[in-house]
């Protein structure tokens, strides 16, 4: 590869201005391996980013890559529309024996285009059709993607204000713990669902995410998920649980809703399915709605082969038995201990999220974003979100060596303290 | 890899029924090379599918595969968000150097989530944005994709059936050749930008195929497509052309629309531009119109780097001299030959399609149904398309040896001749 | 009474910028009869623009006055929300005997908010409701009324744009003689009809006036509504005539569709319904389609009880035999008479319009708007219609003794040539 | 007149399903006066219904009847488009001078289609242009018309259902006490329009009524009005009093937000506006706000010159001094007593409302039915409301007489003890 860092210029000259991340991280990165990314002159930053949850099992697995490379050199299907190849079989056959089995789910797998908005727009699809409602109920901070249907349930108004338009047939409700702990955000809910004057047009779904990872890493409680399911079961409504970031261990086990008694009719997975970050979006479904005819959502990239040869190779490592689930939990009670330093520096600091999806609302989107700049010059990968990105979130790999994750902790904790003492010393 | 043939049936258990293509091809495929693709019994089939031209190069280029196993083995990023890697930067040079350059095309190159159907929605978020205005034209017989925004502007019935509720935002018009030879269609999108009080929102963008892949290989003239691009010059309405499917080289050029003298503000790019099939969606943009701030349109999987490889390597391939068009143009009169022997088969069969994205209309959807089905038994991919699926449609890969270019076309003509005689018999 | 001329401040001040026709006929009107009106200085008008067709009869018809006093004496009803009141009946006897019976027709009679565009939302809920579709197919250039869905249909871009938001649910196509008359305009809507993938969504119904009166005087001709009606019933459409301008006579029957061999499933009414220009608002809907529940489509003023009786003074006087449809007759071509003689002043204009709904297309809006100010400076109120306002209108009462209309038709003559000729001078 | 009651048949036979209080109140009216309607066979009702408060001043109000037939028999113009008009100027004068003046109001006058529903489609389309915001606040049980905009912003499912269609372009909030009194709905608006991230598109307006009619008279606590209004300002949106149902007069002053401290954007009038129960609607909006172009917001009915006429009588009668305010309230009083003994027959039974417009809610639509099926049977117009039409409502005229109030309230108490009775016998 003749790539010279010099080639940095080619971005600014002809990428467009929607470009991001590469803002805040700016450099140019060459290779990556488990948690740790290496740019051009040879640095290397340990990665609490993911791929935003796209990478939750490192960067090139080497059992993956492996199994990709043998792959590759087989002269495997790349590319099969949604054809049937051996790959595909052994993913399904993966997936089906050791995800769904054991829990008893009896979802229908739908191949769907490989991002996570595809397969929000597919889930949305499948419940208005199967319901003959139109309506979906969303929460404030959801994110689920910026394509149209998508957008409209996703509440972030940067994003709703790129469409251009004005985005339809979604009910935004306030999320659990939007209004304190005071309310019950599902009283409103359930008022709205059973006044006929309302308002509120049935609807065929409720679409939320159990940890909202871009609206700041809200969490819902158990109790109020397991009220949100049955409000659903009561009034005819579609659960589509979207654990396209939350899910694939990122909360502590494969599905971020295990545990807690509630089977959503839909879930939507992408992001970490493949394992390897591959392009890949699956929507599971009951076989009572799985209603969408032969073709009727349709794309061209639903037989991403690569992806299915490392999404198997993930199922079978992490998900045969309890060792990975065990991991994530000391790997979380790591991260919990080093948030907990940094919320100690910041008055009114908070912790959010569970599981390996954590982070620290330091109440203001300026310091969270100096404490994740000042972290990526001492050599960590780290982003904000939230309404005001005042979150600081860590999604560091779930594979995260101990040692590393630590490292980075403390990386974090310097770059916080080198921030809010500045800021200290400002205001004296 | 221990997948058997017999794990068909975990399809039939758990796929969702939306699945497509494997009902056709009822077979598991496990390998592919060129324009051919093996299945779990060893059998080969010529492929004049080639993943609905996303297989451009055809499957397993050994320069694309040798790459991308290179990236591999050194650790290279494979999943980047949309941060800078050397892979993108190489690409993005390349795209430049090769295609944009030598084209005087200025247009910035947005890089949305790895599906046609995001490019289009990208693009149509750009142009509402950009104009401030909400509507889009788009045409009869269009397909565009079957997310909200974009299932839109597609023409497709059964495609918006499945929305399961109302598709707001695009204003329909007859396509090139709609209402005949007499009556050109442009005659009444003119009258009606030009009235105010025709109740034609004056649209933010056209968004067209200068061939419409699904709609039938209908193929808008060339002086038709000025016009379009004029009128929309005179009323600053932005001009998308969805090269998805036409463009990388189908038609037989990069671009569908080069040597037309048009340059659209808006290009979409999906399906072949990977090289290999694998997941990536671009959008091109005039500099005026990239309006689009950082992550606005966002999405996980914009930065696919095995897709920046093979990407790379294809256009370098590929592009860097004329030879590949030549090879196209070749080949391009050879499917026309082939086809105008079905053609004379089937009374009333007219040709259709331009360079290698050509087919014959037989009619019936039964017939090309019958035609296609036949024709897998004897060893050959090939697809309808068309509002009836009428049209027997050829998208073999533009690599595809003259000879196995022959060899498709004679089995092809080889069960268009059973099918026909058939009917005969049966009519007699 | 103690209303000055002076008055006339009070509009200034406080009366809304949406105010429109007082501008053009600029003074105080303080009564009115048959034809003409008068104004606060006692000058009068005669008036050929009869509240845009809401007095057909003429200003204080002496029956329906004298009916109307009586009742009011008696203190009758004068709201009775959608109670049953004698007035009521008798109307509806009457209407139901005049009108329905003699032509066979079987719909039931709807009393809905008593607008036009009430009658026009009605009947696109009771299409929508009754065949269970949400589109509707409307026309270039037509209009129905600017409340939100009625607006949708609407084709003016000015009212369109007072909407402030997109409009919805509405699919546009080119009337009658749109594109001239080599094209058959109902081409493309059977092309798109009969086409699954020409992006026409199956409609829930046609909507159309039969003579486009705001949209200037374009005239169906009656194969062309045949035609329409044919397609609407092979693809279960519903057809609703918009008989609110062109309908009580307007055209020379009671409805502008007698006698063209056509049945409407729905037809909407308004303006001179009342006879006196008192609001009020109905539909007929045929039994089948009476799909609304009760007060499902509901409004405080549909029992505006005056309106009820002056309504049925106007059916008994005036449709219980052929007289005045002779008399209207007649009228008509001392109309299409004077016309001509405007015409023939005016190089390329064109005369519009049939029965008592005609015009003269004098090519610019500006010329048109000038002819018309000219005129009421003489002392005729008359108005343009038109996408540009180039159609000056008449719209006399159906009652003008012939006289009268000769003398307006002058006024006409004498404003024209004096525009005319000062444009000409400007020009030489 | 010679309308025999036998003609009540047909009604059955000819008037659409949509009919409705003609059901609950069947016999045919003839006449009526004051606050007593007499049908066809001579038997006198108290009205307690008002034309659902159209009848503020009660029927036939003889300055109002002598002034109108003083008018017809000058031949005064009946309809004047929106022309000037004698009628016109008195009408606005004495509401400028009698209304607006003494309130500091500056508004304008905007005289829209003479529906409630079509002042509240203004009235949207107002705020969504001058603020170029599309999305509109409404609350849970509102009531604002069925007209496709006004109908979006209405709760009843029932009639939101007889759209055919998905409403858009309205997010629902929860009135005042939906959560009860420990929550206060307003704080959830208000987190929501704080947080960029909730998914509430910035509004163009928030639409209320002070009391809700429709919805059950649920009543808005000043201090709530006053915080709403202070969100409004506070965020760039528009702050609309729908007081069609609640103004003039019926909560005890002109407008019902009188006293409040609160000055609305915009403010909707109709139904009682006229006084007589003409049909005509107003929209009062800021100067600043007037920004409807001529005619952008049109239709035929918006000169009912008789309406005028007896709107002006009724300002000079009712609103020149103090004397009609002190009525109305007395005679609230006599209503609250009447209501409260009702209350007591019934366990749970709650009293709503305000001023003229109260009811008693009994708990059950059915129970709520049966005691006004009795009370008519025994001489009582009387209507119910609610979501489940549980609240017996009473919207007496103003003007009724305190003997006749008295009158009325007893028989409903009879009614309510019968049917209480004979369901405590059933019970038993």
């Amino acid at each position: 590869m003749s790539t010279k860092p010099s080639n940095i210029s080619v971005f600014k000259r002809r990428e467009s201005e929607a470009r991001s991340y590469c803002r805040g991280f700016d450099t140019v990165f060459t290779s990556a391996s488990g948690s740790e990314m290496t740019d051009a002159s040879g640095r290397s930053y340990v990665d609490f980013l993911a791929g935003c949850s796209s990478l939750n099992y490192g960067h090139n697995d080497p059992d993956m890559k492996a199994a990709l490379i043998d792959h590759l050199q087989a002269d495997g299907v790349a590319h099969g529309l949604d054809m049937h190849t051996d790959a595909k079989a052994a993913f399904l056959d993966a997936f089906c024996t050791r995800i769904l089995a054991p829990r008893s789910m009896d979802h229908k797998v739908m191949f769907t285009g490989p991002t996570g908005a595809n397969a929000v727009e597919a889930a949305m699809k499948i419940a208005r059709k199967s319901t003959g409602r139109t309506n979906i109920v969303a929460f404030t901070n959801g994110f689920h993607g910026v394509t149209q249907g998508a957008l409209a349930a996703t509440g972030n108004g940067y994003h709703r204000g790129g469409a251009g338009t004005t985005l339809h047939g979604v009910t935004r409700m306030p999320y659990d713990g939007y209004m304190g702990d005071a309310f019950d955000t599902l009283d409103l809910l359930e008022a709205m669902l059973t006044d006929n004057s309302s308002g509120l047009d049935m609807p065929a779904a409720i679409l939320l995410e159990t940890v909202q990872g871009e609206g700041g890493l809200n969490t819902a409680r158990p109790d109020w998920l397991k009220r949100v399911a049955q409000l659903a079961r009561d009034h005819g409504i579609l659960l589509i649980v979207d654990d396209i970031q939350a899910g694939c261990g990122r909360t502590g086990s494969f599905f971020s809703f295990d545990g807690l008694d509630i089977v959503p009719d839909i879930v939507t997975l992408a992001k970490s399915v493949s394992g390897f970050g591959l392009p890949m979006g699956l929507v599971l479904v009951r076989p009572d709605h799985d209603v969408m005819g032969p073709a009727e959502h349709n794309g061209t990239f639903r037989g991403n082969t690569h992806a299915f040869i490392t999404a198997r190779v993930a199922i079978e490592k992490f998900w045969a038995d309890d060792t990975f689930r065990s991991d994530i939990e000391r790997r979380s009670g790591i991260v919990e201990d080093g948030l907990k330093l940094i919320a100690a520096m910041v008055p009114g600091a908070r912790l959010k999220g569970r599981g390996m999806m954590r982070g620290v609302d330091v109440g203001s989107g300026d310091l969270a974003g100096e404490i994740c700049a000042r972290a990526f010059q001492k050599g960590l990968i780290v982003e904000t979100s939230g309404p005001d990105d005042e979150v600081v979130k860590i999604l560091a790999p779930l594979t995260t060596p101990d040692a590393t994750l630590r490292k980075g902790l403390n990386i974090l904790a310097d770059a916080a303290r080198d921030v809010v003492g500045q800021s200290r010393i400002a205001a004296e």
